[in-house]
């Protein structure tokens, strides 16, 4: 039976109370980004040993990594990244250090210089993009940027709501949506096999309309058992002949190091042609050394999931103390729910009409929380509703002060209506 | 007195035959790029160990290299940068690994978003640029890339035609111009002091017009003795109030590892409010492992000066023996020409109205060098006349034969002419 909690009910005087006593001691945790702790860097640390004065620098093609050329990186580096991208080595491309500036560079390159031979994006009188909601705020700042019309499309438990997908791209100015298939930032969902086929067989009026597939956290399961494994997108669109509405884009931001880590960029060779021809004109190369550090760090798919693994032992605790504490506190609360995910890096949680109003009052308590509102396009959530909560980088005792303050926040902001 | 050759010249037989004999030996030598040689290279490799797991990851400003953060960069590594740049650490932006990539997206910017409130030049109906000739290849493809029409500027021994420059930026439609000021590419003229100041003081009539300084050889000097000293541009402009119209590039890409460097940009303080602005869009930041590592093994400019002085211990002997073997071989002959430059990475020779026959002649004896033309915008040399040597990357006995052939490609070609 949900309540409400008001001003008379016994815990709204305890969460004032709790909030006057958390106010006066100063304190500072930052829960507003996906950041890894410290512990789950420094298992990564050795990373940086791998390359020595006198390793050998030769790659699979008989090149230096450590001089120009490899446009598209080491054979080495691709084969890995094909493999966590679900796609062959050739339809690859390792791409500097991070998957968002691929994402950024694509759609600069599509507002330029158009999409396989279509008008450049900046001809045309609009351009649109669906952007299921909640989702990445850094992906819709890119689209303001550059202009594009966002258009929420509601993210559902199995992906976005593919009837409005459907009808949307009759549109022709529609070019784009954003997905974060796999335990999604920041509800933790991961999309059906049903959504991903019906992803995969699009058929969009506009010839330069991309599904821009952020496989942000393709392997990062907490937990061994029930992992949701995502379906083969690739795989489906070009049983189809429609592999060109993809383009996949990963990175290790999460696995190794964030900012030194090795992103990666998949699609079709029509696309890719297109795209190295591109490239060629804006760099020489990405940095090699740091792609062959990886290489030989992680080995193989299976090293890679196999760290992710060990940092999973870090992560989940965290996790279950959000729940733990969001459970105690907010059970039963009218208006009040969250996610309970089993990877990724985030817990969504909703509070009705009153998610601004939490957010700053967990900041004046030193609770920093990612901005309400910053899951929606133009930072404008129509619910004021949404949370995101990023229990990565606080130790767990910050963790649950800070869950203790966001749980007090919310019920003296229920209470007080 | 110059001399040229005819088919009746001895030389001309002896030229013939060494070509025969060179393309029956199947060689292979490039020296088509700016390449560092592979004990350059292991010169900088112990770079590499510089970071160990255990190391001491926290930079000036209290942050953890190894997790998100610091757009801009680290604040080590800003000093170090803003001294080979001659400009305040506060004006400066670590950027990746490539500078070209950095002056790419200045540009692209520019088309997309304009330049401090101007219209964004994908809205105009032409834009124009000053490309001091003979230039860098990559620089005139990223303009040919965004449709901005190249206008070829003269280059003097002491830099561009200023008289041509002044003239040139009275039309509203130029909006940049392309500076290798320092042992230039491919000339190895470095700016006089009076050029500098001219280019300082410039006072075009669009307010979004750019010097695009790109100092690749800042401090790339050949000789202990006699270096080319460059006037500080900043400060000159900053003492006219100018230093809006100046873009700054650098990149350790010649000094530790091309591909895996780091590159820095630097501009006033207007400038790089926008740019930060605009780079939180595409990226989170860079790879700040990286730099510390260069901070750590460089320490500081005296640091990197002394690295590369060990490095132009290899380099010296490649520049003085390919104008040792063209002294001996072309001396005289009527229209061939090159460069005896002090620093940098490239000779330049001129043979008129024979580049192209010159090069490809060359290619069929196993020696690439970089294509005829495209030291030019549009890889267009109105006199077919300029080539560029790239002699860092051969070792001296392959480069000794590669020029051999050279030589003997440019008489043979010369008299049959």
């Amino acid at each position: 039976m949900p309540m409400k909690p008001t001003k008379q009910t016994p815990i709204y005087q305890d969460a004032l109370a709790y909030l006057e006593a958390a106010r006066s001691k100063g304190l500072s945790f930052n829960m507003a980004r996906g950041k890894p702790s410290p512990e789950q860097l420094d298992l990564a640390a050795p990373l940086l040993e791998t390359l020595h004065a006198s390793s050998d620098f030769i790659d699979a093609q008989g090149q230096d990594v450590r001089n120009y050329g490899s446009l598209t990186g080491i054979p080495e580096a691709r084969a890995l990244f094909a493999g966590l991208l679900g796609v062959g080595q050739d339809n690859v491309i390792i791409y500097g250090n991070s998957s968002l500036h691929a994402m950024y560079e694509q759609i600069s390159r599509s507002m330029t210089h158009g999409v396989l031979g279509e008008k450049p994006w900046s001809q045309l009188a609009e351009v649109k993009w669906l952007c299921p909601v909640p989702g990445y705020d850094r992906h819709f700042a890119i689209l303001e940027y550059f202009g594009i019309k966002m258009i929420n499309v509601p993210l559902l438990e199995d992906g976005p709501d593919m009837d409005f997908v459907e009808k949307a791209i009759e549109d022709p100015t529609v070019k784009g949506i954003w997905c974060v298939p796999h335990y999604s930032n920041p509800t933790g969902i991961t999309y059906s096999d049903a959504v991903v086929k019906r992803l995969a067989a699009l058929s969009p009026k506009a010839k330069d309309f991309r599904i821009y597939w952020d496989n942000a956290y393709a392997i990062h399961h907490l937990y061994k058992e029930g992992r949701g494994e995502l379906l083969n997108i690739y795989d489906e669109a070009k049983k189809l002949g429609n592999e060109d509405i993809l383009y996949l884009f990963v990175s290790t931001s999460k696995i190794s190091f964030p900012g030194a880590g090795v992103a990666a960029f998949a699609c079709s060779t029509a696309n890719l042609e297109q795209v190295k021809r591109q490239m060629g004109i804006s760099t020489i190369g990405y940095d090699k050394i740091n792609q062959l550090r990886h290489v030989k760090y992680f080995g193989s798919l299976d090293g890679l999931q196999a760290h992710i693994d060990r940092l999973a032992d870090i992560l989940r605790p965290k996790f279950e103390l959000v729940d733990r504490i969001l459970t105690e506190n907010l059970s039963g609360i009218d208006g009040v729910r969250w996610t309970k995910p089993r990877g990724g890096y985030f817990i969504s949680l909703e509070v009705e009409g009153k998610a601004k109003e939490v957010v700053s009052k967990c900041k004046q308590c030193g609770v920093i929380l990612t901005p309400a509102g910053a899951t929606y396009p133009y930072g404008k959530d129509p619910n004021n509703s949404n949370i995101r909560i990023a229990p990565t980088y606080p130790s767990l005792q910050e963790l649950e002060l800070a869950c203790r303050i966001l749980c007090a926040a919310i019920i003296v902001e229920m209470a007080e209506g």
